[in-house]
């Protein structure tokens, strides 16, 4: 039974991980398992006919299932024993045959996850248009690159973009291939051996898989959880992702940076007190859901350590910590989504931030044009200088190069005037864009 | 909103953590405040009186507010402007006044996390009634201790019942210390100054927390989360404590071991598969829950490091990862104090688990006989090839050590038998029951 | 054998968790068992002289006592084969007499953990210092609090430090009570029984923990690590703590807020690459190290489902974790006190910064002034009006409500130049500092 | 500079990831690129010879560039500036030309986790081979199957450990992966710009990957630290997966269980007080690494959150926790390596537990036997008598099953004797432990 806090979920993945959902899935592996049993003539065709029909979510009292699951310790035996008593009486006796609670509990989760990935890669695409969109309207706006939160040289709008988009398509890439790769059907029985099937297991097997979408494993995974944990490692790098674009919008939607604001709406953002707030809403709640998301990778993690054939406790653990994020993971999505859509860009406060404190962030491009006649070591101590007098005296880097015997013996005014000038001073930013671009295109025409 | 899994929470903290609980709490901080600040004459009588008679949760379509928190960024706008509809006309005025959402907010969890404590405190106490009764009951009923999962000396089931007892004591008097030092009421106003109370913030702050039954901390606490992450970090220590003694039980259950089993009940730890299981499904589903719970603590740990005056993320994620704490913190405890109330212990398997492997669990007995005469590092020797000979042989300790000339030449017959009489060698068992029944005596006394 | 990487650790702390120190507190601990021994009538005297004089760390080879503990898996064997060498024949025999690889282990890890508590209390002592003298030379300069980032309303920089200070407060009170009620001596014997010792038990745990200066246990706690989580959670606590006074000084340090500065020194804070930058390293470093501090806690917490009386891993990280803690945390306290300690403050800045954007935080202020007059709710719709204004205008806050004939029917221009002086609305700040230093100058004159 | 303990590290992987050798590849860095400058006509290639001779570890300080990096706030600024002075004359001006310290820091942190990988995949293998010698050799080994820590079904120590293989070829696939997809070089100046190359840069990038055999990213990855986040989970998922092996060890080596035992040799797995004691070392250690290795991944995972072009703290955090997190992977995985090699594996007290308890690990078999005629629910009900029957009688299922009317009714003595022979009721195993070999072959020879 997940959270479904809309604080921290979306409706979207909240659905795919309720209690219903996962009943749902239950009844579906149920309805499968016993058409691939009748299949492969271990069971009677009626009796998966019958116990197929009765597989409808709507016929059990899901929290009365939650309850019961308490004291016996897996979902699946109430679930079992309710389903039993809905089937026609020809297909009673063949309900369940050959599994054990582990594999439609695991199967049904795989059949969750499955969704919840698809849905994941489906907005992280939304938000890669828009960084994309984003990265071609601001190729060419300036502003400050800052490190260790200090300016440092100018980028544009656009390579910020473009790296939040790299960063981006590579989760999309990561999240198809889990879903190709990882997706794999649980069925082992009781022990892991099918041995109530005899001879017939790996081809039920076969056939369940089949009936159900999912991969075939070479063997049943109960108690080895490696492909769990990948699934969830990789939410939290996602989680992670969606992170450092919140982190930076943040950053840049201070007051005393004013570069980026989320859009304004009704009911949005305000504060209960100061009237002119107008708070970075869905950064915040997508950092927030991103460290719940990141604070449930270390449970499945660690969960791994599980004893013999059927973990105790390291298991069950599981049923909460993936729902939940799954569902904080979809909402940090969905809060960037949400927060770059409307962005607002602010290019004149960009260029204004960019000519703070006298231009020093143009200091390493002086330095790279002194550096070409008296090399590196020297320029560097050169520019050094001048900087520190910019710092001491108020001025800019301009004039305080300009009046620099040291230096004006080795650049011209025109060569100052270059090398100060930041959208001369970009280096490879276009380039770097347009192989953002091309990558994610690429990547987007393959997953879908 | 917390997650309601009734696999992995209390109907009781449940009931604490719910929705409709949290804006109930919510209500008292605004009808508190309103009073405290009549009391204080910032805000008229009447007003106040308007005020508190609207502060009834039934009134309040939960739901909602909280879907108008996800763009709002917090329950406490939509609430104050709910609240504000409802209040009669003379106290619409006075709505919320000097505080802001974090005020309630926080306030509103530290209510609710003080009735946590106090339920977590009880409950623990039903552990430590147990394990008390367990650790007289069984003072003397002899068992294998095992070290690195190897028996190594003998101890008695009392013994391990008494360390269960004192790491439960020091939890309760560790959770009641937190509820006495650490429970204060949050009240800054919108920066933490309470400027808009003017020179009258102090004293209402005094109002408030006395009217809430709550401290009165030195400064508003917005972006100090210490206190908060204390008592994580407490309930964390409180689940890996449950764990201890759910990891002793499952260990104990296990067929191979069968010193102990979890009671039997209609519905309970069965399997859909096997018949003859009898799962110990309480001590697992605590071990999940502690996973779960301390999976919770470094949330809200790392969240501490929150910007300035309000946090942007490592806030908001608290509303989720504290109230899954006290809900996963409560199930390991309640599913430990199920686990043990009606375990079966048995006695005369442990009894005869001491005597597996030719009684080698009292070599160090029969070393510490030997070395009174010949010293340490010789009676290691000399027991130890005993040891090998058992090993080999299939033999007993007792009778290798009787066909061993050299250590027949040290000790006699008599003194070989008392050494290897496990009776005789628990050193001081019975001191060590005795200080933790004491101890726990004290604490209990002093906690009610 | 702990990490020594000075960019994460001190000098200091490295001293108290090196190898060698680790060494030197387990002989400590085979001297004063000999020695209690003796004074309790267990091994003759000449033995514990002979053991005692043995103990001295130098005559042992550390790095071939650690190699050897890996196939071992403990340092005590190797360093009690080892010592036994080392010790003069009428000792020999009475090395370790009753005692357990862990009881050696364990309490020379208290032993360091004591020396380490009180090297952060001293350390935090001098953060404390500092802030209380920020919070008293800067009680009144005005500078904009910010929430969520935003520029919120006015504080002042000596209320920043008092909060940090509060913070700081509560660490050093909360190491303290620690250092005094957990530090507890371990002493067991193979199982937890002493059995070896018969009835002198308890009266050799006394007089060891007396030797010591350590405190008596009510029973040994060989796999109940409450204690220890207890101690890594508080350390935890502490290192949040310093990450946020950290966040706070990165955050202000910023090129376009530029309110503080971390002192320049030589070789501090520069860029290989540009001439311009002040990094603000030690702020950052103190992120760094709370980040592994805060990480290495759930490994202790997790640690803590300890099987039966002696643990498979659980015990063992904590070999390297909690080192690894004590370094980190050290790191990030030594860190936040070098930044603190030479900040350059800029008041001047804070002040710009204030009327930053049209003096906009101060609608509460104004929004209070006028809800004298026409309540709160008509009061936020006035001036959230008046903001709109000053937004899309780019005129100041007060220009727009001067210019607004519903806001002047209501306050005069007196009153409204009143409202928005930052200096007149501070509320308790001053309290609130005054709080701050009382309680800092309590816990300090307690804890010395 | 990374932890050496060797009880948490592996001689290997401590040079790949000691101070010297990270100095070694920052110096290979710094050759590398003044070649890949000089070849792309950016500076001098006499200046890239001389800087490339002076690029030799073993005349560098390391130590007191660790020292001089705590102020200075990144290792390359000193290391740089100690470069430059070895770099004779012709060289000096281009030293470092267009990097930023986080160019050298990052690469040199790639080639070094490129190593890393290759040695993990290769003591995975080693693992691999092992297993596969077990699956084989074991194959018809009977043990019982444990759910829950209780008897279930029969399995063979085969599948056990083709389930080992399986999870472990797992682990070998994804890392050979990660070695080729995500280990990029990076090179992106000061912000990431490359701006002082001007329009050089993209090309400089390529020849410099080329050189250090690295891949080329589409751009710089300063502050989107995705594809280290993703390397540090699947090293936690491989600690995990040895977790996994190395629970089922200890288990397995209960002294009650007794089926596995880690092999002997001197100075290994004796206890300091009790000569008995043969404790299974290596893999408590594994597991005491694994819980090193899972706790430095959320380390890296949570500090993604990355500010703009560079990061305070979080990107610092990775120096300690990545190096810490290789140290434990590995040593995780040599403890489960040397625990398995010389596994002692006893099949008759396999065979011998699978008979303990009245054989009611057969109940299921029983039931399927029963359920061909009956039904799968009458056949679970009459098992559930005849198994009350065992337990209360202490008879045998056999004996049970026979004494019962109703069961006799259905099935013949035979066929009861059939239903109870484990290795009888193995179901899919052979074709299981037939698919884990074959895919463990196919990985092998793709990855060498």
């Amino acid at each position: 039974m997940a959270p479904a806090n809309p604080m921290f979920s979306t409706p979207e993945m909240a659905a795919i991980f309720s209690p219903g959902a996962h009943v749902g899935r239950m009844l579906e592996f149920e309805a499968a398992l016993a058409q691939a049993e009748a299949a492969a003539g271990v069971i009677p065709a009626e009796a998966a006919q019958a116990i197929a029909a009765a597989c409808r979510v709507e016929r059990f009292d899901v929290p009365a299932l939650y309850r019961a699951a308490v004291p016996a310790g897996t979902l699946a035996i109430p679930l079992v024993r309710a389903l039993t008593e809905q089937v026609a009486p020809e297909g009673r006796d063949y309900v369940h045959w050959g599994a054990t609670s582990q594999d439609v509990i695991d199967t049904a989760m795989v059949l969750q996850m499955r969704d919840g990935l698809s849905l994941l890669i489906a907005r992280l695409l939304d938000v890669g248009d828009t960084c994309a969109a984003l990265a071609e309207q601001h190729r060419q706006t300036l502003m400050p690159g800052r490190t260790l939160m200090q300016q440092a040289l100018p980028i544009t709008f656009g390579l910020k973009a473009a790296r939040w988009l790299g960063m981006t398509t590579r989760q999309v890439a990561r999240l198809d291939a889990l879903r190709r790769e990882v997706l794999v059907v649980q069925f082992g029985g009781a022990a892991g051996t099918l041995a109530s099937l005899g001879a017939d297991g790996t081809r039920v097997v076969k056939l369940l898989a089949e009936r159900l979408g999912l991969g075939v494993p070479d063997l049943p995974w109960h108690a080895e959880r490696d492909r769990v944990a990948e699934i969830a490692s990789a939410l939290g790098v996602v989680a992670g992702a969606m992170a450092k674009i919140a982190t930076d919008l943040v950053l840049l939607a201070q007051t005393e940076v004013g570069e980026v604001s989320e859009g304004a709406a009704p009911g949005k953002g305000g504060s209960s007190a100061m009237p002119q707030k107008r708070n970075p809403v869905d950064a915040t709640f997508a950092l927030a859901a991103a460290r719940l998301a990141m604070g449930a990778v270390p449970v499945v993690l660690s969960g791994m350590a599980q004893e013999q054939e059927r973990a105790v406790g390291g298991w069950q653990a599981e049923w909460e910590a993936l729902p939940e994020l799954f569902l904080s993971t979809a909402s940090a999505v969905e809060r960037v989504r949400q927060a770059l859509s409307g962005l607002e860009v602010d290019a004149e406060r960009m260029r204004g931030n960019l000519d703070m404190g006298g231009g020093l962030l143009l200091a390493e491009s002086l330095t790279m044009a002194l550096a070409r006649r008296v090399g590196r070591p020297e320029a560097y101590r050169l520019v050094q200088a001048a900087v520190a007098r910019v710092r001491e005296e108020g001025t800019t880097l301009r004039e305080a190069a300009m009046a620099d015997e040291q230096i004006r013996a080795v650049v011209t005014e025109d060569e100052i005037d270059q090398a100060l000038d930041p959208a001369g001073y970009l280096g490879s930013t276009d380039a770097f864009i347009d192989r953002a671009l091309a990558r994610y295109r690429e990547v987007r025409a393959t997953v879908q």
